[in-house]
């Protein structure tokens, strides 16, 4: 009989990869996965880097390489970080298998079992189960649409002398689409700074902004090295390539350094060579402005849809960017039956309770608007206030 | 202050890594590498097969994708481990980050602190490494010509009820080049079952036999599924791309599934595409056969200089297959001094020590002759046998 570690018997299946399963008819109007729009990705380009790679780098392309990954790519997300407001130079980043790779990394290097972390609520779900790994007591915070509440996070940071690093999205966060504001932003490194903790901040989704200002990162009001910044080509580019980041002060990188030499030697040579002549030839920019552009546009229609079609009972966020809303049902609801429902309607989600570490609120539901077509939004919101009807006159 | 985890702290830096970067130097002749030879990756056809597979799939492979991998690449992998004697399907293969990701999934999955697991005397760094950070208790058994030492294994087995897993590199392994006999292989075997314990088998290098006949893996003597198997194409076609796999049980693998979500949520799905192509329309063992021959002649120039130009008190491997030679030296000479006077007369290897958890055997050597053309191996053997020959005298 085979005996496995207390480590993954702590860990629970993704939500998201389950379900993801469910949704494969394609008659479901699926709002579930967390994927960009496939329409969007830049196929052409992308053949016209991959043979320029082979045929110009081959060789070394496909060789073993250097466990912080491709310089020139690490040089380029530099510049590109330094435009963003944050003093970043190559050598303080390590190229990752996605930017999951960077949040399970996060847990490995800090976590003993036991380990106090704080995060806020809700969170995204892979990150939970990732950190769960190592055991650690999870500390939620509320969040509002400004962002984490900080009364109640000074609260624990006051009182409790033990936690490792806060982890926190703070814009466009999955699950809520939230984004913090300036304040909170400031007072947060302020707090890490009196309290001495690290934070993790993970940013997949703020190039993705619909209107208002952009804001500055945590990363980018961080005087002390303090803030570990994970960053990703998957909603940028495409995921199936798997090149994400880590940004860090040179000890925590070190040791992270140790940590992925161990995890799997490097990541993907080519595809890291790959993204890097795309960046030399195209403009990602443009290419982040166009997939926007759509985005915005779905995010509208869901907006305008869950106005018409969804009970008064069921609040939602609207957010400014990224590829998220949140919507929190009546106490009564339950989102995991309501899915069952739903799925015979041919229209699916992700009940939230997943997102919360401990307080599991069952009466969440997180839905995407990127993936889509933007007529197909109207109906399955319509769909969905159907399915959300006959729930509450249950 | 940033407090790290027991985990992280009790990692060491990889040698084979930090050595790579000190023989940087082009004139240096580098036997420290366990890398293939560039020379033969098969670029064109690779140039070949990732155009197809944008031009033919680029949205489903640029897409997020199954935790578990691209299922066409599970079956043609279940096919050749089939065709090797392993009764495997595709449903109970993951692809994994190269052969060390599995590796590193298989601490996780069941190394609490404390537990002990068993190795070969000498075994593979990486995995050392990996394990290293579940803080396992190291056994240490000794090997010969033919293996593993049986009676001190099953005099360990027998006295010690916590043994969570025994982890073997039965064929040409790193790093001493060494094959077990047919014997050893269905001693342990026996012994797993008869003491109830989990077998890792990593086999990056089966296919590169010079010589004599084939043994079975331990795998394909394995009745209970209780043998978890580690492939990799790193070795057969190119490291950069990382694809590799781990086969086993279901039971396990459902548990390795979950860890692989948390961990990077998949590997690069392009690449698995790349690699499915490329099988689909090429022919794998072809490929292998020409590497295999010139590694042959390698191994061959080496063991001839070494015949020339080494004292007699070292004593050396013959391998019969894979990369690797491993040197034994007089107790009295330390190979992590000698490798700074060999890096003076331009030669590198790696010294033995880091292939043992506890016992640091430092009289001890590890040559590859996969990378050095032809030429260089005779000269570089002749640089280090004078090197070591003036260590002797001192």
């Amino acid at each position: 009989m085979m005996q496995f570690s207390k480590s993954v018997e702590n860990m629970q299946p993704s939500d998201i990869r389950e379900i993801g399963k469910l949704t494969a008819d394609p008659e479901v109007i699926s709002f579930a996965g967390g994927m960009p729009d496939p329409e969007f990705f830049p196929i052409e380009a992308l053949r016209k880097v991959s043979d320029l790679v082979l045929q110009e780098d081959g060789k070394a392309a496909l060789q073993y390489n250097a466990t912080a990954g491709y310089l020139p790519l690490r040089e380029k997300i530099a510049t590109r970080m330094t435009n963003m407001g944050m003093q970043v130079s190559a050598e303080s980043i390590i190229l990752t298998s996605g930017s999951q790779q960077g949040i399970d990394f996060c847990g490995k290097v800090f976590l003993n079992e036991g380990d106090a972390i704080i995060c806020e609520s809700p969170s995204y779900s892979g990150a939970l189960n990732a950190f769960s790994a190592y055991l650690p007591e999870f500390i939620e915070i509320p969040t509002d649409d400004q962002g984490m509440d900080m009364a109640a996070l000074e609260k624990v940071m006051a009182s409790k002398s033990s936690v490792k690093f806060i982890y926190v999205i703070p814009d466009f966060q999955n699950p809520t689409g939230r984004s913090w504001s300036l304040e909170r932003r400031q007072k947060l490194i302020a707090l890490a700074n009196k309290y001495d903790v690290p934070v993790i901040e993970d940013d997949p989704y703020s190039s993705f902004r619909f209107e208002g200002d952009r804001l500055p990162t945590l990363k980018s009001l961080d005087t002390e090295n303090r803030v570990i910044y994970l960053g990703t080509f998957s909603k940028m580019l495409c995921p199936g390539l798997r090149v994400g980041w880590i940004a860090g002060g040179i000890e925590v990188l070190s040791k992270i350094e140790i940590i992925k030499q161990v995890a799997d030697i490097h990541s993907n040579s080519l595809t890291q060579r790959e993204v890097a002549k795309y960046l030399e030839l195209y403009n990602l920019d443009d290419q982040i402005k166009g997939v926007t552009k759509a985005y915005k546009k779905r995010r509208d229609i869901m907006v305008d849809a869950m106005k018409e079609f969804f009970p008064s009972e069921c609040a939602h966020t609207k957010p400014e960017g990224g590829i998220f809303i949140w919507i929190d049902l009546p106490e009564s609801l339950n989102a995991r039956e309501i899915l069952l429902e739903a799925v015979k309607e041919k229209v699916a989600f992700i009940p939230g309770g997943g997102f919360f570490p401990n307080s599991k609120k069952e009466n969440t539901i997180r839905l995407s608007f990127a993936t889509m077509p933007d007529e197909k939004i109207k109906e399955g919101v319509k769909r969905l206030g159907k399915v959300l009807k006959k729930a509450l006159t249950k």
